[in-house]
């Protein structure tokens, strides 16, 4: 069986000769009644015996093209004959349909199979559901809601490069294998070529991680934090983009194994300065969305989530409020009947909390500043009262926080004081140490959880929708 | 001991505020006889009874500021025993210095101390050896040299997305965590979070990796291709850019286990567009840094590698070579007697080949298509000849290879016989295969690896060098 009969047929090097839907969308008015070239996969097709339509689609851009071709084509039955899936590439005049949907269509003049497509394609026109789509995933970008999620993945990430590189900080890429475990944070992800089936041991039976491809324990990282410090004490403003890891067993719609951080830390900067950065951040990131993918947003707004555009919008025009920790838990202590979870100074805020703070008493995003120390990192700065640390979480409407920082302690004595308390080893951290006694500055940074940023850019609710392969519990397919 | 007495004197909220010596150096007109403020930290200083100068960077420059100060300030004798590498923050009068090296220099009327730096401060004035930096990765960004190579680096990062965005690509986060081996692909890492002390073996004995946090076996991935190829057949033109690793045990100056890899995929496009597309990349590339970083390439030219930057130059404006590999071997053949591995058709390639075949015959960039089948790849296209498959490897002045791509097999009957050929197991291709089964296209992608390419730029001659916090045969620092 063959499923590309047609691959030695069509002429060489069309390649990037092709002009996409995108470009023909942009600049319609240098295409029209002209005859052009398009490439793409079948979305749906009919046809009577005079005549059929197609709709294409070529991945770069969300509108798709219909396509009209006629029985005077050699191979009209051919071409009747494709399945949905199927790769072509068409030849034909651009012309317009004001009466139409759509604002133009292509009059075929010649249609070549690129690639057919087996009847057993499992998308078909008919709606899929997300959790069967999941069991798909090198297909599902096929499908007009992930063409449009995994488009905004792209452009945010790339929104980001932009948004810091404008401002000179420069993008380090910290390490993805560890030797440290970074604030102690939550289970990891053992990194190591020792053979499983036999594990060597030293002689007090213990593993003998010596033998070890590292000649020592070795992780996958749950933040870059810790190394992007270093590197901000020499340029001054830097950030992270990569891959971290947790290793949690928890199966729920908003965590997963393998997830991307954005990681920015600046010298020279305090909470203030921390604040304004991440706002001017999701402000240019959001507008660079809506800016560039507005049927991609129209399209989520429609269909997935009622309320995006005017959220997002919102968030764009608005001035973050703020407000300090304990005053924002003696907001929520009035309103205690109204949670779940009760709350009291001391207590982390739940998601619960912070949706009502920033959806029911601010209506607008809110930075919320001075945590208890206790339910913070070790590295965060105390704060003169003893008590708080200058901590900050940015909480936004539909979702609850979105960022969480803080200013770190840049005090040598205060710093090791609190790692002792924490029982944390001084050696793991002795280049973090170096830091303070080195020219040590005021110094801020942030994280940014991407998925969740894409979540909420999209109305996506599950984050193994946001994932290319989502990696979760029990799950690494592909 | 607090190495931060003089923490607690600064003024608030300085931050962001600071004026950057990059904003000085490009629009110095701005700030000439004006008052300024700049943070930064001690790279030399010397003082007389009267007076006293201090070099200062800050991070956002290549060239450093000199401050110059007086007695008359109140702290005088502060600032006259700071050490090197003290965090400094300077206000004063920026004035021209038409007789000095430097075109200006700070009169200051006050500095303060953010972070002063204990005695013990690794990096004196002097110069100190590449081996010995290494040994303090968090240290190191602070000397001319890794400035220099990290900025450049996170230049080279963003001109790589640039590239790809500004023509359409859509970047896609491929998974680090793999439960395939992708073209059984060298040593991999495994990534488990069953317990090493005990690990639970089935009846047979085996691992139990039905316990495993995946519930199967999982490693780091070694590509990202595969995946990408997924995506390239939904939105025509992709790219990857992520880590990989190789868990190979080779200590050499070109080799680390951590590494990230750019990798584009584009459906509708053979090995000509692949071509054309990787000149186009590394043209750009290249214009880009030499555009941002001046200052920092003609360090490398001067200091590192004194034939960089006509190199570099040469690559832009020269249109790459082509030749097959067997017209390759043909030459090569002829020069066997210079090689210490002897050529003849059906070897690979050394890099001594390599850098013979573009610094001697061609003295430009060439890319080799059309290689035995044998050495490449399984997914490669298979030529008619039924020998060779439309691979290409692009080599450059200097270093030899530095992308190697190819045009994938898009015809299913074939991809399965190669597979089987090879002792691939069907079952984990299955995804692999359905794009040959629904609307496969001809199409096209390389690899480019990243520290290979930052290596390129920067004249640097050893992975070890361009990597922030490098990852090597037993050793994962920090």
């Amino acid at each position: 069986m063959c499923y590309n009969d047609n691959m030695n047929n069509i002429k060489e090097s069309v390649g990037m000769d092709l002009i996409t839907i995108r470009e023909l969308y942009k600049n319609r008015e240098e295409y029209l009644d002209k005859d052009i070239t398009v490439g793409g996969w079948v979305r749906s097709i009919r046809d009577s015996k005079a005549f059929g339509f197609i709709v294409v689609n070529d991945g770069t851009f969300f509108e798709p093209l219909q396509v009209v071709y006629h029985n005077t084509m050699d191979n009209f039955d051919e071409i009747s004959r494709l399945n949905v899936g199927a790769a072509i590439i068409v030849t034909g005049t651009l012309v317009a349909t004001p009466q139409a949907k759509q604002p133009f269509e292509i009059q075929a003049k010649e249609i070549t199979v690129e690639g057919a497509s087996a009847p057993d394609y499992p998308l078909q026109k008919k709606r899929h559901s997300f959790e069967y789509l999941r069991t798909i995933a090198h297909l599902r970008p096929r499908t007009n809601t992930f063409q449009a999620v995994f488009r905004v993945r792209s452009l945010t990430a790339y929104a980001l490069h932009k948004f810091f590189q404008e401002r000179g900080f420069v993008y380090v890429h910290t390490p993805i294998i560890t030797g440290s475990d970074c604030e102690g944070a939550g289970e990891m992800f053992r990194v190591t070529t020792l053979d499983m089936q036999s594990i060597p041991k030293d002689d007090s039976g213990k593993v003998d991680y010596s033998q070890d491809f590292f000649g020592k324990e070795t992780s996958l990282t749950v933040s870059g934090q810790l190394n992007g410090e270093t590197y901000a004490q020499a340029f001054r403003n830097i950030y992270t983009f990569g891959p971290t890891f947790r290793a949690e067993n928890s199966n729920t719609t908003r965590h997963a194994a393998e997830f991307w951080m954005i990681e920015p830390e600046m010298a020279f900067a305090d909470l203030d300065d921390d604040m304004m950065l991440a706002e001017a951040m999701l402000k240019y990131v959001i507008s660079y969305v809506l800016e560039q993918a507005p049927e991609e947003i129209n399209f989520f707004n429609s269909f997935v989530d009622k309320g995006l555009l005017e959220r997002l919008n919102n968030v764009v025009s608005s001035e973050f409020a703020r407000v300090t920790y304990t005053e924002a838990v003696e907001i929520l202590e009035k309103n205690n009947d109204k949670f779940e979870y009760k709350v009291s100074w001391g207590t982390d805020l739940q998601t619960e909390h912070e949706r009502y703070l920033t959806e029911e008493i601010y209506k607008r995003p809110v930075f919320v500043t001075d945590y208890p120390k206790e339910i913070k990192a070790f590295y965060m700065k105390q704060n003169d009262d003893g008590k708080t640390v200058a901590a900050v979480d940015c909480l936004v409407p539909g979702i609850g926080e979105i960022i969480g920082g803080s200013q770190r302690e840049d005090d040598y004595d205060k710093l090791l004081a609190r790692m002792k308390e924490m029982d944390l080893k001084e050696e793991d951290y002795e280049f973090y140490l170096d830091l303070r006694k080195y020219g040590s500055t005021r110094h801020s940074g942030f994280g940014l959880g991407f998925e969740r940023c894409i979540m909420y850019l999209t109305g996506m609710g599950n984050i193994r929708d946001v994932v290319p392969f989502p990696r979760t519990v029990n799950n690494c397919e592909l």
